[in-house]
């Protein structure tokens, strides 16, 4: 039996008590979070604590708050040699205070607030200064996750750049396919199948081979059609950026 | 029974011929392609043909060419008033010569060679110039797919720009990912579900709602160090677009 506490009240502290709670191997002792904020409506409230000084002792002290929240929490935690984490992408280990064992327990995905999150396929990287410590975050993820990743900081950060590229980034886009659409009345929900088949292909092939489109087979004719169809200055400016990154890196290889 | 002709040999014709075979109230009487290429390693070679002039009468002639061929093919066909249809995103209904009936028969969606479709997911999108042949393109979409939409060429133009949004340049964000996770030696794999949750979230809410990251966090500290790791001086400038195209979106909203 792993016990464990899980501080803050965000979506990740949420899904993460609703799924830690839901383990066998797993005790959820205690939640501390500032403003007494049960994180699951069917919760014991008498386990939720407003105060760092009321926390016991327990095996993993989890840090769901938010990037810069981590440090000062974890400096203001009443205990020494315990076994501190923080569950973000972009924050070093380093950040948490020395004073106790540290360690990452990073959930690579994104989650929302109402949709209920199948822990089982989301990566975990764990990261811990001492050995005795990653074999217990193993332990721990491995109750909820078949794909366990043992991250250094820096290799966390360049997934944090990456997750930018292929989720935020990835959802602008969307955004201005969607505006495209609402401005003209086509509904864009005909484009929901093509979405969800561009990003299970790269699941299967490199995507440099999965790029297909009017800018790596230099259709001109195409292109001009769309940037002269394209009114928005924004939305023509970053077709035009986007198809000369796609003809930079296809012509190069070519 | 709605008898068929299709023309081409690419991936759009391959795969409807494997689809619209399959099907009991469709009969595929003829292909035709310049170099007498099975569509199928199963199909009977004396359907195949290579010449225009042997094509028979049938119902309706998909033209599933590349987009520059549709114009001379459709010129090139040795018959009148008969129901022509492409399956273009891009080209107009009027591009076919119009000695023979118009149509559209436009399955939106990206092919690949050796993936088996599943077309009952993908959006067709009908246009024709009479009513009775998209009564016979709405049954033979039926016969396919649940998801059925009449677009007029203008509308499809739209949506042919808003999936180079959502497909091709999407696709070259994941490419960008790709290649900084290789650069650094982290696997990518770690990041193909956040992309199918990515995708996955905005078939729910609206992909404005669903953005998130430090662009529209305005989190200068995590921007300010990803811009510093990023040493490709294509990868930092799509970084600083995309970031400032975020912010003076949800900027002007809030």
């Amino acid at each position: 039996m792993i016990s464990v506490i899980i501080l803050g009240s965000g979506n990740v502290a949420k899904h993460m008590y609703t799924a830690l709670g839901a383990q066998k191997s797993i005790e959820v002792v205690q939640c501390y979070n500032r403003k007494g904020i049960l994180l699951n409506p069917e919760q014991d409230s008498k386990i939720i604590t407003q105060d760092l000084n009321d926390l016991v002792k327990v095996d993993v002290y989890i840090l769901a708050v938010s990037d810069d929240a981590i440090e000062e929490i974890s400096s203001k935690l009443p205990f020494n040699d315990c076994l501190v984490v923080h569950t973000s992408g972009s924050v070093p280990l380093k950040t948490i205070k020395n004073n106790n064992r540290r360690g990452v327990f990073y959930p690579l995905q994104t989650f929302s607030k109402d949709k209920v999150v199948d822990f089982s396929k989301i990566p975990f990287c764990l990261e811990a200064e001492e050995e005795k410590d990653l074999v217990l975050l193993n332990k721990l993820a491995s109750s909820l996750s078949e794909k366990i990743y043992q991250i250094s900081s820096e290799q966390r950060n360049i997934l944090h750049i990456s997750a930018v590229f292929v989720n935020n980034f990835t959802n602008y886009l969307f955004s201005v396919g969607n505006d495209i659409c609402e401005e003209h009345k086509v509904p864009f929900e005909i484009l929901h199948p093509l979405i969800q088949e561009t990003a299970k292909k790269i699941t299967n092939i490199n995507p440099d081979q999965a790029q297909t489109g009017p800018a790596i087979r230099n259709d001109i004719t195409t292109i001009d059609r769309h940037l002269h169809i394209l009114n928005n200055t924004q939305q023509k400016e970053l077709y035009q950026t986007l198809t000369k990154a796609i003809q930079s890196k296809h012509g190069k290889k070519l």
